[in-house]
């Protein structure tokens, strides 16, 4: 039997706390979306974001602290890119255990320090405490224009549906790291090396939200198959999806061990990729946009009027269920005012 | 023998982390102050904090999840009352044991929104993950102008001290709590209150920062004493305290348990009272700015050249020594680039 948090369930712990708190005027994204932003007058918008890493649930075994402490920051910069907002300046909230050497301290900070500078924003703050598991909480801060974020809710019947790279190695990955699946080692090398160092694609969304080519947008950390609903009721649209792309270690690993790739594919979670609409009319310029910062914009479906999402491949015709990764990851989501 | 964190020390684990930290440009404050504050162009400065409030070593026994949520708002006000700034937004990352029910996370979602109305500000997002204790970390955000806020380097000497009201409630009450003193029951309750509901004083820190008519400003959560040695390391200069406001509940504990008030006074913490300097010929105004918020400015001495830190009472010249509550709190110390 379920109990505690497991039987109340992550939306309703959200909304729970929701009853409690008032809305504040002047929020310039809708609740429920990547980031919370709010109109601070001049036509201009702050932007704010937090998460949360935890030891016990987002770090794997064998991740190292530096590898830790880079993606607590990854997973906050994702939020910003998918909105196309460049991350202005964050704060690093640390929760350290007791046993931690100098040597794991200097690990956290070089982490902190290398997703700083790869994304080209500042830490410029922070608290430090003890606690019984590591905890790193993020919260970045941005700018953005009057009606220049690009929500969840903009995905319109007719749209092209496009990623930013391709899906599976980090399920793959977490499978070898989580239940001892085997793989040749220069296959598994790849497959770690995606849950170890995960990539946010920020100059991709800047890009996009650039050029101004964006209907929707949303980050895949949750999986493909789970963001894909979430952008699916934002906008009260539906998705036909006909191509999935998988990356090549991903398709051999499921080989190897009889799975299907595209369950490593939908239904992973904790890649950073964006996952975005875009108009037809606009396509080329989003292809171009996004090829200019080294990138590339696949497309993988279209946009449709009715509320389901479908995987036509093959000739064949699948829903795509409503789940993700949850055997490494329990009661984690972002909620936003 | 000390080993890990406790051996490292908070002050050495944070400048290890700054060591791979790159420095912000257009930083408003310098480091080590209350709230990191930067500047955005047309003379705003944006002002964030966060705080971590950790369930083993923030939350004392019997304490509500209720307050302890709105404690932890209450942290992060402290600061930005000290520095004059209006909180207008909040993001609140929560890590919550498994074992937690629906009437828990709901006491949880009343303080932080008791909070956010005691203090006319809005919690617009967050995050919530699974953790094997209680976090509650809050990010805030406000707006000042330049040259505006009030750091904790501007005191000089001939300065009036004072602070915004009486010490060593709650050093009083979490003897009860953690150490099981007793009290008589009207004392106990109002010593305990102040641990289970602390204020943070943000109604005296604007109507000060409005008139315009302090030199330095901090809260005292680390202990008076302590705090007062971080504003002297800040400006460079001693203090002479020839008053220390005890409330006369700690008095009276203190006289019962054959200890010394003064002990209560200066080494506690967890009491979120400012501590302020101003020149002599502001005195007045700034006397009158909190009496017309209905608070009280309380002259506890004057600032002295020389870097050391003396109370004088009674005739009696002691060293006021540097330290504050520890056995309770450890490894707790925010920091600002």
């Amino acid at each position: 039997m379920l109990c505690g948090l497991e039987a109340l369930g992550e939306r309703r712990i959200i909304r729970l706390i929701w009853e409690y708190l008032d809305r504040m005027p002047d929020l310039a994204l809708d609740l429920g979306d990547d980031v919370s932003a709010v109109n601070i007058g001049g036509g201009r918008v702050a932007v704010l974001k937090t998460d949360m890493l935890v030891g016990e649930t987002d770090v794997p075994p064998s991740m190292s602290l530096r590898q830790a402490a880079r993606k607590a920051v990854v997973m906050n910069i994702s939020d910003f890119a998918a909105k196309g907002v460049k991350p202005l300046a964050m704060l690093v909230s640390l929760g350290l255990p007791r046993s931690l050497s100098e040597d794991d301290i200097r690990d956290i900070g070089a982490g902190l320090g290398d997703a700083a500078r790869e994304y080209s924003t500042y830490i410029i703050g922070g608290d430090t405490n003890e606690a019984s598991d590591l905890i790193i909480s993020c919260s970045l801060l941005g700018f953005s224009s009057e009606g220049r974020i690009v929500s969840r809710s903009g995905a319109k019947p007719g749209d092209i549906v496009a990623v930013t790279g391709e899906f599976g190695k980090t399920s793959a990955g977490l499978k070898i790291l989580l239940e001892g699946l085997s793989a040749p080692k220069e296959i598994a090398e790849k497959l770690k090396e995606a849950v170890f160092i995960p990539r946010a694609r920020l100059s991709e969304g800047l890009a996009l939200s650039e050029a101004g080519v964006l209907s929707a947008s949303i980050d895949s950390s949750d999986g493909l198959a789970i963001s894909l609903y979430e952008l699916s009721d934002a906008s009260n649209v539906g998705f036909i999806i006909d191509h999935v792309p998988i990356a090549k270690e991903a398709v051999r690993f499921a080989d190897i061990h009889g799975l299907d790739p595209y369950d490593l594919g939908l239904y992973g979670g904790e890649e950073y990729e964006l996952i975005v609409t875009v108009r037809p009319q606009l396509w080329e310029a989003a292809e171009r946009a996004v090829a200019d910062v080294g990138g590339t914009l696949i497309r993988i479906g279209r946009v449709i009027g009715e509320k389901r999402i479908e995987l036509r491949t093959d000739g064949e015709i699948r829903k795509i269920e409503r789940r993700g990764w949850e055997h490494f990851k329990i009661g984690k989501l972002c909620w936003h005012l």
